[in-house]
């Protein structure tokens, strides 16, 4: 196993086998941010090894690709460029190389602890696309409001069910979300009201990150399909399922969704996650040839959701669930989002949907845990969940483990704020 | 009525009363792109005049707003700036002002013949949102989907249905579209099949550019929605209505409308348009306080769609609708946007969705005018049509009726090329 001089705890998410990138600032100042990779507890400035010519020998030469406050510009030069950024980063940390090691005034320079610096949202999305990959949670779903015998649409075992989100709403782990207003329509009301969000739940999904994209006209084959992936990140979908039921016929989520989606703020190589690539669960039917992967496609990652409400002494965890859950492929994804012809671009988001198991433990959002209040959630202090309550801070956490390490994502946070009190509207004001 | 030095036909679109802006470039130059405005037969270069100085005492000053490939520095700068240089731009062109009208070398270098000039895609798009706020064309998709009792869903007369589109695939008017691919399932087949789109159409819609745009959290009011509206465009949402009616259920239009969006390339200002505002339809029942406008919110633009076949000698006029035949306005699309905190941006298209009217010969879409085949469109050749023929092409234009002129949006047209062979990937080219 390999090793860094920068030392690493075994239960860290950052070791020399992850490596990922992030967008920093140092805390307090108003320094540019620039691209960083997180190593144990330090982040390392890509900005100070490629003024020091350290990547000299790689595509990203001259391109100022790391004095950006965005991945973008690092994502849109394409595989072979991460390949040979990552190898070098990975050259330059490990415990027997001493270029790095013991040039104490770069050191100085390149490595920051992270809790001296400040995150910022590590890539300026472009489009974002939320799937529906996991058969646990389509399945749950559905049998909660079609009942068991129709809970999975025809069409679920078929192609990857998909639809466009809101990428302006896409925030980073920490950002308060405040409980969302709008139109709902409660069973036993014969007209909508207006209301803040009553059925706020959260969603643990995966997201992945389009690195390099294709031409308009030009889908790209499931088997070249990972290679236009950058990396991956954690996603909590927030989603206020009340306007949901209201708004969503025929055209799908809208407001129920955009109002707020977090994602972790470090971007896990997929290169990465490559020891712990494993097989999904078996497809029966077969998909159509467009959607046939010839290796395995998904990955072993460990995923939890804590909850901690304003009483609680401590976070507890509500979810252990596992990405192999997922039915659809990151690949299978892709294969099928641009078979028509639609064009993916570097900052692509495409997110996985809810990752649920077969367990109820294994859970990835709050109406199914608590089965739309038939099965509250109970907390150590007696408290009940159904919904999220103001004040609840979610934390969702997701590593894969090696022998003696973890490949990390770190975690994505975000607590829920009661909802603003709209002062510009007084027609709204006399509703509420 | 206000005139301009250059010569503009009454039928022409582009009067001194319009004055739609642009991204153009001269031909088969690499001459930069910039910002022109079309009148009559020109187009007018915002650089030029910029660096002549006009702007001097508008807010654009020093901001080089105008030297840009797309509209989105200057939308970002807010209505106050769009009316100041839109009242320069008037009064530089009117009959009786000799500033820039006996100026020979000043006039040399700021117009250009469109016919000389190439149009740029002249926004780059943030989010794009697709509205559904035709209640004629919700009511006729509704009856051949769910038969005529069950044609609007319940909620559809209390708020503007609406869905996440594609940014990434809206294309410039002019651009060819491949007839897409995908996965079909025929009701008389057992199995989904990979079948390129054989229920191929077009939707007749306006689509609106916001401005400026709003922070996450912060809904925008009704009543000042419009503030934040720079300008409208035309829109054809291309469909793959097999593709559509297999994948929809239960989270919305996905690959049948991300394949291709057209846009016209001027975008008309919202107070080109203000002379022609007019009530829309009556609201029953009454939207809620959230939704309620204290003034008219649409536009007497009328809407027209021609289609040209291979073999036809010319383009044949297959509807004529009305933007004002929407149920839902602008504002309240905007208000309803970003009710539960959603943040719009400058850059970001909402389309109205498929405008159609009460008449047969008004309705906006293919599947609608032919009836999903029950009612062939004939044309004078002999030919039929059902949903488009590779080589057909579509012809949308608009037009604001005044007294001796015409506030037009010019046209977005499109054509259907045959089905791309996908070299790619030969378990695709088994099935095909």
């Amino acid at each position: 196993m390999i090793r860094s001089f920068i030392k690493v705890n075994s239960d860290s998410h950052f070791p020399i086998q992850n490596l990922p990138y992030g967008i920093f600032q140092p805390k307090g100042t108003h320094a540019e941010p620039r691209v960083g990779v997180a190593i144990g507890e330090y982040v390392l400035d890509l900005s100070v090894l490629d003024e020091a010519g350290f990547f000299d020998y790689t595509p990203v030469k001259g391109q100022n690709v790391f004095h950006q406050s965005t991945l973008n510009p690092f994502m849109e030069m394409g595989q072979q460029a991460w390949k040979e950024v990552r190898s070098v980063l990975q050259h330059l940390l490990k415990e027997d190389v001493p270029t790095l090691r013991d040039d104490a005034s770069l050191r100085e320079k390149a490595f920051t602890l992270q809790s001296k610096i400040e995150m910022l949202l590590p890539v300026k999305i472009s489009d974002y696309t939320d799937f529906y990959a996991s058969k646990e949670h389509a399945s749950n779903v559905g049998t909660m409001f079609r009942g068991k015998e129709n809970a999975l649409m025809p069409n679920w075992t078929h192609l990857p069910v998909g639809y466009h989100g809101r990428a302006s709403s896409v925030v980073l782990s920490g950002t308060d979300i405040h409980r969302p207003q709008g139109q709902i329509k409660p069973p036993t009301v014969s007209a909508p009201e207006f209301s803040a969000c009553r059925q706020l739940d959260f969603e643990l999904e995966v997201g992945c990150f389009i690195g390099s994209g294709n031409q308009l006209g030009n889908p790209i084959s499931v088997n070249k399909a990972e290679d236009h992936v950058f990396g991956l990140v954690l996603v909590n979908d927030w989603s206020a399922r009340d306007i949901q039921a209201w708004e969503y016929q025929p055209l799908g989520p809208f407001l129920a969704k955009n109002f707020a989606t977090s994602i972790s703020p470090w971007v896990v190589p997929l290169e990465a996650l490559e020891p712990f690539r494993v097989t999904g669960p078996k497809q029966d039917p077969e998909p159509l040839p467009y959607l046939k992967n010839n290796k395995a496609g998904s990955f072993d990652i460990q995923l939890e959701v804590y909850l901690k409400g304003q009483n609680m002494e401590a976070p507890e965890r509500i979810t252990a669930s596992n990405y192999n859950y997922l039915y659809w492929s990151i690949a299978q994804q892709i294969a099928h989002h641009t078979i028509t012809g639609c064009n993916l671009n570097p900052g692509d988001l495409l997110a996985s949907g809810t990752i649920s198991g077969p367990e109820r433990e294994s859970r990835g959002s709050m109406m199914e845990l608590a089965w739309r209040g038939a099965e509250p959630l109970q907390f150590e202090n007696g408290e009940e969940r159904v919904w999220l309550h103001d004040g609840d801070e979610l934390l969702m956490t997701g590593w894969c483990q090696g022998d003696g390490y973890r490949v990390g994502f770190g975690e994505v946070t975000g607590r829920v704020l009661p909802a603003k009190k709209l002062e510009w509207n007084e027609a709204v004001q006399e509703v509420r």
